[in-house]
């Protein structure tokens, strides 16, 4: 018996790679800018070309800014302006994701956004891997209505190393909500993760890096940020985890 | 006789530093998403909700994506759009550049987005670092007309380092567009920069860096891309590069 | 029936480390400089003091540079000082790798370091995992002789991702060389991978950051080498690899 | 009236750079391992080898780690036992830097290192512009004796940047050591900085990047240190800063 051919959502911030998903079959494309900090918000210009040159779904990320997903009044109002703006253009669906600072869902005012949102979808984004408990955040977003899915790499930094808490969080949903799955899923480890689970839905990145046009380069000036070590931080063994790993590793080979 | 005193143009990315750069006396604001990559155009939530909280003027970045600053025709659309709906929320000016893949200012195009942009005020931004000849791009941008100013660290990584450069552009542009120096000025280092030279507009970022809000915090999981040191470039002196040093110095030391 | 309890080989880069995991129950110690780029040759010092202060095995990196490991002649000759230095010094072992520019393993030259090394420990390292084919690889350093193990995250990012890759490679290995699984195992996977599979050793980090003793800090000087992102490189989808994932969902949805 | 012709140090990390320094017509070379992190100590195998290769002095790094200056027991006893191996060895002189939490030089423990190194040559290095207060630092260093220079950006993140700081420690100093200026010392900016001091002593890198001999390259296995931007940290527009650069702009212009 077959299993069900999960749909795949790919994340994009260009006319070009939006083209090149729907080429490549993807069910659907979740507009980002800003990737380097794991996606914020585009640029109205941005979701209008998209929208004009494919068919596909077009969900938009609504993210004032990289780092957490704890916003200040003047964020949310932001994110709520995006959201309408989204919606006037077109867009099929919204991408968005507010914690309290304990690390719960923010119930409150992610119902006001879905609210906003309505008619289109939402999806929760993986600000659901940055919550204090997963299991509970699960029941928060269902308890809110109106979201369509949550992406989740598992609460852990690839959903192959999430692997084990998106099977139980797809069991807990059972079926009341979708679970996207996305983090790290490539061609190499793709059939190994549905083997181990059935998913409805996935979430990929499919990107590859390409040389820009520019004859004339410049590598002595950047545009952008300069990244450091930190000079007031030090990497040393830890004991405890160190021991942790060897008892997990003994109760594996006593089973 | 005391000179100028020039205006302050503060980069922002948030609605909070639109504020802080108002209340710290800033004459205009350029904003942008992005910094990390050196700011790319910000969404329309951010856009309006800045215009809304503050009164100095606000110049728009229209960039598509970091990188490069050679365009594809669906990027140059997307910032044709982008101009256009700047202009409806009511932003002050637009903030762009565009070169060609041989390092030349691409006149036509950069034409017609000055075109498009009108009435709004037009900067030519740091993709002027990345021409092949600031000398010769600066004639080609005071030739396309229509735009107020130049935003310059002298062809270098900052404007410390490219000080030569921006007294020669100073003289050469003779009032005829705005030279703004900006790249790594600070409070160090402003009163040297400016006692070199007389300056009417600076641009600074004046950051700072805030903890989050988040009391609850997850190190392991990041949402954003991860860099790492290329396995395949390796760095070792340059004989030309020490020689050319040595020689520049018996240069000064025989003056 | 209980499965063999793996040894643990810690990566580490100073004396607290090294006490810590001892400390921690360690089997041994593998020591380097430079985790930043992965691990390179310790100073003299550094080796005298750790074996003055630990009991268990100390094998010692012996790698020239970050980067590739395809050395120049001299690279070589310093990996052959720095053995001889480190057998001198009372080492019990040392790590090494060295591939020719076609992704094969340089047969010739690791056998002279091998012999060079005799009496001592020989592993050779993750290079293992830049070879162009693991399986060939394996068979060439086997050949080689005088080799007790390989460390290898399975041609791939982590263990976890390259979990199928060290199956094959235990299996083919048929108990003529160790496999030495190391890349990313952590206290959250570790059952996971050891239920997949029975390994005599496991090489960890188990690291943690303590912050620095430092009262008073400096944010804005840095001693190390600033990262930027590349100005000329386009991260976008690929319609090809979307595809290939595509395929692989659809191979598995039909088993 | 001709002035000094300045010495240049320059700092390498492997055999082929020490040639390349020397052909250069460097003076002397400062040998480090792992300049990721701005310099740590050199293998004995790599000091072995330059010492063999070069008749140019040179000088050997003895930093434990990278990060701070402030060491551990272990850390010091490491730095004792690599100052006597680099002695054995040959080398012509020993750098290094101790600093105590509350950002003072550590006078006791550099005065022990100092003793230990006789008769090598000692470079007090830039954990100088590290400490709480250079010109304080300047009298701890010379008061210590046995130090013949102390490598300095003037306190500041480049050469550049420090430069009204070094021309005041050049007074200060008055002869008693050497004020060696480096960081970020390069062919355009070299003039400008000598133009405005006399300077003994130049340290540089000079470096530049060459591609790895590999043809078989494999892009998605790193062997370091992955880099994130923090998720938990905001950068914004800081009031007091701007206003702090408009006052230093004020009192400039009023000049």
């Amino acid at each position: 018996m077959s299993k069900t051919i999960p749909k795949f959502e790919v994340c994009i911030d260009s006319v070009q790679s939006a083209v090149n998903a729907e080429n490549g079959k993807a069910s659907r494309v979740e507009l980002c800018s800003n990737l380097v900090e794991g996606g914020t918000t585009p640029s109205s210009g941005m979701i209008a070309a998209i929208l004009e040159r494919i068919k596909i779904p077009v969900m938009v990320m609504i993210r004032p800014r990289g780092g957490d997903f704890c916003y200040s009044d003047d964020e949310f109002k932001v994110m709520c302006l995006d959201i309408q703006h989204a919606k006037l253009l077109g867009a099929h669906g919204v991408v968005f994701g507010i914690l309290k600072p304990d690390g719960n869902v923010d119930i409150d005012r992610v119902s006001k956004l879905v609210d906003f949102a309505k008619p289109l979808k939402v999806t929760f984004h993986r600000a659901f891997d940055m919550t204090n408990n997963p299991f509970k955040a699960l029941e928060d977003i269902i308890s809110i209505g109106g979201i369509q899915r949550i992406l989740t790499s598992g609460h852990d930094s690839t959903v192959l190393e999430g692997l084990d808490t998106i099977i139980k969080l797809v069991k807990q949903a059972n079926d009341r909500i979708v679970i996207m799955a996305g983090g790290g899923i490539r061609e190499s480890n793709i059939e190994r993760i549905l083997s181990a689970i059935e998913l409805k839905e996935i979430h990929v990145a499919a990107s590859t890096t390409i040389p820009s046009a520019m004859e004339y380069k410049i590598s002595t000036i950047h545009m952008g940020r300069a990244y450091y070590n930190s000079e007031y931080m030090i990497n040393v063994v830890s004991e405890e985890r160190l021991k942790e790993m060897i008892s997990a590793s003994d109760r594996e080979s006593s089973k």
